[in-house]
């Protein structure tokens, strides 16, 4: 531990739903338990409704709470804005945001188009040559075991990658009963198990891979197309509403694709609402020449990894229970095998964002691989469109 | 046990390699463990080479062998005729020995292509029709786990099914120096992983659902397109030869598809054998409106479902070890939880055809339900070379 | 979220290392997830050394440091002490506490011996006449997965229980020069893997099943008896010294004892910290007339729960996930599926404390819970140094 | 394959219950996939029931019955009795049999006492001068998955062996209305879960290690003490008899112990039919200084090695699918990945048994081993008499 506190940075939070929740919960405890070179200080908590943005800064630990976000945007003493909004207005947001000369962290997916997106990356490079800088908050490969995943790859311990097969499955709409929330609302999410889980699969598999998807053939499909308008859905940010309405659903249920990508590799890639029984499961398997990997949220502590060059007789997926301290981010931790939790990817991103910005470094995943993902989004709905048919992703 | 023995059913085996020993060991095996209406005698092996097939003769229990399978279907004291060559020599040998009214077991997948499966499946309806009958052999679908999950979807314990994804993950084929095999060679086996492996998954996501694949999107790859011409792979066929010398690999290493099924069901399926470390992964999920099914064959005796009608505080996948009396076939093996093997899904396919013929009735899979199955390739063969295209499976 | 603030409970904390950072962690964070009584303040923390002790406070977000515990103790704005010393001083910093009218959370075991806890009891049993409250840190019942197994029992789930299995792996003294350190010295430590990790398994059985260990069987093994002095052991406290010492290790490596309980449950339990690969195994079987009950933290989510009332053919272990709403706790963390971690354990027994001191009802484990572990701790002992004679527990 | 015929081995087997079917399947399949040195022949089955002996002739593929074993074993042209009989005949039909200068393969428990076991040593010991051969039927060693544990050990890959835990978990007596049976009556079966399944773990952990039981902690409970006599419980031996009846259990239910080897290796051992929701958990952990080994029969096919000397980033538990051409016994099988069942261990057991008769060597396990086995049973039960004093194992 060091003997003198480091300098503060004064961050502001616009959005006070879950992910404002879980963010609030990394920006309080990264410096507890890692080395920063600054203090994130918990300074203003922005909302529409006074009374519950108000509540939620009492209950998260912000110092103050306002229901104008561009009011904090242009104040001095505000460091850095953590977008935790819905997608619709990430845009604008953001615009603000680094024309203020504040650094952005930025839920995902980046934005509901490439055209938004596209400017939004524009406007991260530009403010990046100010030393302003940008990160989205692709959380999961932050995620010990993902890190690991895309440790071993970059060490060769693969070969050359051959096949990715990544799925995203919940649950959490197979009930057609289960009400309308704005994750179902095409005008508020952009889309919807694409956008929500399915940017998430296609960031791991890049990630982790280090390559990039060059075309898809996807097949977008909506189960239920009516849901009641009623009230909260725990956790996951319904809107509330009377009772005995219905609205209509605009997004899809499930995104099935097929994908090539710029090397060779050849991926598979499911995200779906619907899948009965799975929760979270966040699923990766790459194969490769001389290794392959395999990763399921729902066991989140651990990476198997198949080493094609042990001896024959004892090849077998290593169950890797990543919470050693040779381990990514988890020496900072708890003892081994003493689990970590869902948020620690959150406060692992807020770790390596104020790491770079005290570094003057930029952190990843920049809007710019944001973007990278947005792209692949837009070529499923172009391929869904089109009969399914292979169409690259523009870059 | 019965007091009388059951009248003879003579067989007759053409094929003396891999399957030749599993069908072997099937009709040795069923009548010593189930009551059956015909007991198999093994009369006949056929092949190409003398000393082979004289050798295989006494190896694997037949009391004759011949270098001539037109000879062996002339035969009036032959009964029915076991098919376990590849699929180029299918339809001549099938066509033989049903117009010589000799009951047929044929290996899958039922032909290279959809005119030969068709021209089969009207002469088995025609043989039917004078009480000469045909199946083919879908061999997973004995395995009890499997027979178990449809008979609970059967049951309708998953309600309306609406997704399913299904692999069928090997690696032989990794290593790029694994010599050459027929079953690379287009022209014998008609196509690669797509035939030899994914239509396995074809045939159980169809008999497992109860519906039909009614489209697909689909992109085939091969990964090494050259292959050392050397010798034998153990124990899946492949052909002697002259060291330093190349064959080119005609079929895909992998097949990718998403798919529409007739219901509105939507599944997504690879089948592949360079998925390093997977070494005969069978998988099959399948999710309802009110359960799920998973199955992996790594793990042969279990079958996952997840009651979605449970106490909620209790939901989870229930990891079913197949191995009870109540569990289809399981009753005549061993106690509880004594495993049964890969082997056990050949000898419940004698029983069941031969429970059939003894009965009158026509076993299943038919080859009418085999020649869906080819059909469904085919569309991925034309959904592939057309920029992945949604493409309707022909009917 | 309620929208007045709760009044504070002042808090200080005697005891700088791994506990006290984890201890912390959940005071900062219990009340941001759920709505408590009273706020924790992080007042105080106690510590010998003034300067790692100051940084202790800087990090973990204390408002003071002291190097003096009774004097912290004397403080009349203090209102709860947690003590997250070794076992050898539990017995004095709590009689002071409880003394001076505050509330006590001790981490386990209790105490270094059952004179101690006894003391400790007697003195916690008072102080509740007065309203004051204690409880021991057994963390691992506040897992929600264990929390639910007690519930399942509690409900009449597993019938009437036969019979318990448990074990406690870790791996972390399995190199025979991991360096010595208190937990390896039996002034300090009272035991080895018998009180330090045993402790969990004997509270885990006892919670779970409601039922009492009468009796035990018992094997103590020390593998590795002389040990490195040299620097800290990662996480689990060490104590700096000069190279090339050695010291003996005066405590057991691996704790066995065969038991029977109150009501004719038998168990058997396995605490070892040289079981190489395990990481942290708390594992727990249960098996009642009606069900069974499985848990392992290494998959520290999941709950496995056997069914033998459900229909026969579908009978299996259910793995239960254990993140739904209508768990415990877990409505108040993220969405299902969404893994939580180690920390919760500890944040859930801050909630659970907090709400009983709040309501004026005493919290559980009491002091005197944990001086049933402590009597079976002893139990073993003298089981062990008898020639493994059936040794009766104290009560 | 080989040209010339092998020459016979003319087989009796006593017994006509589940082993029989088991021990028939195993002589029928053997030299169909493995090259014996001599070709077992089904010669003579032996029972007590005229119909019901040559029933099981007729089923199970013996070309004669008799329901007298001693003229049977007189007969010049029998070359191996085969006893499957229950443990309180295996004396009686070993020593006749040996004497009369056949080879003999005993079920396990070699024998109902230690000095029916010493006489039956004694016995094969003098026979062995003679060449004639004596194993007994530890079956489990044979799962191609342990016999590469004990590979293992012997490469020295697990360095020097420290704990062993053994688990044989089974729930099939877990109704107390399930019937009574022979294995519950000590006059026949000897011990209860002690001998019937204990037994299994002892010899496993035995040969997993290389190492002997020196002395055992022991408790035995029997939960069920009276059970209806009511006809066939299937597939385990019941037997007939007139409803509402009741018998005593005579033998325990459950088998708990903890031992010490002979080379400061502890281990700690649970047999028991009462752990609901298990149906045949053979399970096997030993942890040693450099790796660790898990089995589980439930998932047979699989065994887990934890390397210790790996890099410690990617260390985990190696799930090997014991299934390759270079694992014991597989390359006579299937490809890699399609599973084998509870029979091959059994198939295994003739094919070493064959080859070593047809080399003139003496098989394993011999009487001698099995007599070891036999005296830690001896010593579980004096020392559960004893109040789980420490009781040495007689040598």
């Amino acid at each position: 531990m060091s003997n003198s506190p480091a300098p503060a940075l004064r961050v502001a939070m616009i959005g006070t739903a879950f992910m404002g929740a879980m963010h609030s919960h990394a920006w309080r405890t990264a410096h507890r338990f890692f080395d920063l070179p600054l203090t994130p200080e918990l300074a203003v908590i922005a909302g529409r409704n006074p009374e519950s943005t108000a509540a939620a800064a009492r209950k998260y630990g912000w110092a103050e709470a306002s229901t104008d976000w561009r009011e904090v945007i242009a104040r001095d003493d505000i460091d850095l804005i953590d977008i935790c909004t819905p997608g619709d207005t990430h845009r604008e947001i953001a615009l603000a945001a680094l024309a203020a000369g504040k650094h952005v962290l930025c839920e995902k997916p980046l934005a509901n188009s490439v055209a938004e997106a596209e400017e939004m990356t524009a406007a991260a490079e530009e403010a990046e040559a100010r030393g302003v800088f940008s990160m989205c908050g692709f959380s999961y490969r932050r995620t010990p075991a993902l890190t690991l995943a895309r440790q071993l790859v970059a060490e060769g311990r693969l070969g050359t990658v051959r096949q990715v097969r990544a799925q995203y499955l919940q649950d959490w709409l197979s009930d057609e009963n289960a009400p309308m929330t704005w994750r179902l609302d095409k005008t508020k999410s952009g889309s919807g198990s694409l956008g929500d889980i399915g940017a998430h699969i296609i960031d791991a598999a890049q990630f982790v891979t280090g390559t990039d998807i060059a075309g898809v053939s996807a097949l977008l499909e909506t189960f239920v197309t009516r849901r009641p308008v009623a009230g909260e859905h725990v956790g996951l940010g319904g809107s509330g509403a009377t009772d005995g309405e219905y609205a209509d659903v605009t997004v899809d249920d499930a995104a099935l694709f097929t994908a090539r990508f710029t090397d060779n590799t050849v991926g598979i890639f499911e995200a779906t609402r619907f899948a009965l029984g799975r929760k979270n499961a966040v699923r990766l398997e790459v194969n490769g020449t001389l290794g392959s990997l395999a990763f399921d949220f729902e066991d989140m502590n651990v990476l198997e990894f198949f080493d094609g060059t042990a001896p024959a007789h004892t090849q077998g997926f290593q169950r890797i229970i990543v919470t050693e301290p040779v381990h990514p981010y988890t020496a900072n931790w708890w003892p081994a095998g003493h689990g970590l939790g869902y948020e620690h990817g959150f406060t692992h991103q807020v770790v390596d964002l104020v790491t770079a910005i005290g570094a003057g470094t930029a952190p990843s995943p920049s809007f710019a691989e944001a973007l990278g993902v947005q792209r692949v989004l837009d070529a499923v709905e172009r391929s869904s469109a089109d009969h399914s048919t292979f169409t690259p992703v523009f870059r």
